[in-house]
């Protein structure tokens, strides 16, 4: 049995984090850290009435202090993310880390900290395995299909488009080619949302009533092939946050993306 | 039983003209007018081969010498549409005209030439039941949806971009708003095809393996609605011109959008 | 200002109507009926922490005593309906009742009581604007297709198939034929799940991730029709609520359905 | 430049491997055979105008006899196959076979004749890329989600359901389990077309207008995962021909599966 630390676990993710440990079995959520509610026990947070009765800390050092611990899962923000993590590396603890906003110094920094202990780590932007998955399965039918487009909706409340995950499934898509002289039609009609990256087309909807959907399509001589993710509920992230704990112990040092697990 | 005359019946939209005459109960094929196949029969035309063997003349003029006839339809362009239409409500006969590209002049001029004989006379943009029905119903739904968004998908080929199917059906939808904000998202990417038209944004798709759909989904309160039409051959426009075919001798004067025979 | 009484304010789709009419202008929420609340004050109801503090009643005998009402929205069970129901009428209150399960018996005494008083009463099943728009524009799409399938999707604990709103759906397209020959279909695998109305296929998908949709697919020449409703959240009940209030002072009578308000 | 004989040219499948050969840099269409058009010109046949004018040939004998041959493409029926293929194998032709129907026998002769002679032979029951990548990653997706149901649409002439394609891919989703009690639901109505394939419903849609789709809905905690695959046009089985003709030098012995070249 495993004991798990979340750090954050008053946060959104956090607390998906939380019962994805309680779902697991071979591990045990043993403690929190969150700044926001220290001094509380888990099971006092809503949405975790039926986690066990354990402590929330201020840091992960007083938690090291007072509980013996082997993996911290971490959904907080970028900054303090380094420091946290060397504490808890230090401690002989592996990391499954989905905190965003991390530069390409950081992972390099968080890589070395990783080999040089020996231990693993897991970094992810993203904890949806459906999304994942649709990346990856996009990227292999890219080969074969020489047109794609993507369609991402969100609720209307989103203040960016397109969405990060639709520019960073494009990026993938390195296949596409424009069309031949596609250049050259007749745009009469100013103002849609969206935008082209890597001769990918992406188009952003935001709606009142969506959640998030993401659709990839392929174009081919007499066929077209469809991929679409669509999230109901922030539980979407636990079998994501489920799979990276059942691995944590079956690879070494430092891995980057959810879809090395796969 | 009525004759028909298909003016234009060499051309693609004649020939589903034809066979919708061909399956009418109370019509029948008698003659065709195409300047591109006169002196052929019409069952000598390729995909005609069932029709009856009824002449192709170079002009109304001369069918209607020919033939008696009651009912015209024209699939052609808009340049000597008038004067044929003229000719033939001369003779009497009640007309459906598909033909594009006129004038609000035009129009005029047709609704003129109707009143003043006491004919039917049809025109429509668009003969696709299903795109009538499409935007009828979206314009109604409209009304109870503050937001809604379009997507068009054509085959890569398509020259234009947005459809103007789509445009026609955003402009239906006088009940949109902006979004509080909106203006300010920061799009950081530029390049996507479509536009927007009446605060409706049009995403439009042009892929291989596409022939033409359209989406028009509603986002209200908790849910989205969708409505959308996915056209696959030709034959699609034959339902819309029977209807046009059983209706023309109950209604009277001019009439202009299928939609009014709905 | 009218006063309004919510029978049945502690349950899902009570509070669902406690925050319509706080969203209503021209209309405020006045007091609650719950045998399971009664004592507490509205704003102390989770999910109500917004709405003004007033009290929560035993009985609507009981509300009325105290309080002057005008309209009585009623989301409880059938049983005890009709004499809830009875006793605002007599009150002097218009009725809005999303309760099911009544027996056509019923629905014709609560007619009765409504004429005899010249007050106003809806009745509705639903109240999912989406899902009531989505049957009337099926029902008149069903006139120009011949055919239709319906696909109704849900989240994998519900436990009837196919669901009430897609049978209700099915048994307005009466326009659906059988296709010739299509009894003789060999079905060489036994055990889908759904079930065939009034012609009309319905398949079922019970799914995790699925919430609630429903779309009617209608099959035409080379063409295809796709009504598609969307629920993600109980929020979407909100509309339906707020558009009976606002149409219940100008109808007069027992009005059965939401669609009449369309 | 390698030679190519097409057999079964004049059929519908035969037509698209003559035009997949035409498409293919380092591939000439050569030679066709088919006992329906012996005799004729490849350049006759209806759909075929811009091939090079080459003869059609009444059996592989002669087509031998006459030409110096490197590939044998095959799209009849299993009848006759077997002999037709050892003919082809005698000549040191490589194979690539569309031709359904076979037994298990017949692919184990077929592989047998394949490795003593050290050819190569790809036998294929699905030409079309976009269904093949479809189940590949249905395959994969299964792994992660542990519900799927399959959706798959035809046009209402097709004779059985479901279709052979939705059987193949519920037959790889080995990960599918019952939910809990799902037998005990009560199904009110009978006569839903489809059928339970490996624990995974399906459900088929027939219906005017519909080419073919098939549509794998996988779901999980808080999100789904769609897979769909349209056809609209027979071209569409030419991307796989393609690959296998590009493939057909680059692997030895017998292949099954159009899957295993991607």
């Amino acid at each position: 049995m495993e004991n798990v630390l979340v750090r954050g676990i008053a946060g959104n993710m956090g607390k998906q984090a939380a019962i994805s440990v309680m779902e697991c079995d071979n591990f045990r959520l043993s403690a929190g850290v969150d700044i926001n509610a220290s001094g509380k026990k888990i099971d006092e947070l809503p949405s975790l009435k039926k986690a066990p009765s354990r402590e929330i800390f201020q840091s992960v050092e007083r938690a090291i202090k007072e509980k013996d611990l082997n993996v911290m899962i971490d959904f907080t923000s970028a900054e303090g993310l380094l420091q946290a993590a060397e504490t808890a590396l230090e401690a002989g603890m592996n990391l499954i880390i989905g905190t965003t906003g991390l530069s390409e110094n950081d992972r390099e920094e968080l890589a070395e900290m990783t080999e040089s202990r020996g231990l693993s780590v897991l970094l992810a932007p993203n904890f949806s395995l459906g999304a994942v998955l649709l990346m990856e399965m996009s990227e292999k039918a890219a080969e074969y299909f020489n047109r794609v487009e993507i369609i991402e909706g969100h609720h209307q409340g989103k203040d960016d488009a397109p969405s990060g995950t639709s520019i960073a499934t494009a990026e993938k898509l390195s296949g596409c080619q424009k069309m031949a002289g596609e250049e050259d039609i007749d745009f009469t009609v100013e103002g849609v949302r969206g935008g082209e990256v890597n001769n990918v087309k992406i188009h952003s909807l935001r709606l009142p009533g969506l959640v998030a959907r993401q659709e990839v399509i392929l174009g081919g001589e007499g066929q077209t092939l469809t991929l679409e993710h669509d999230t109901t509920s922030r539980s979407a992230f636990r079998p994501g946050i489920k799979l990276a704990l059942r691995s944590i112990d079956e690879f070494d040092g430092f891995v980057y993306g959810l879809e090395n697990l796969l």
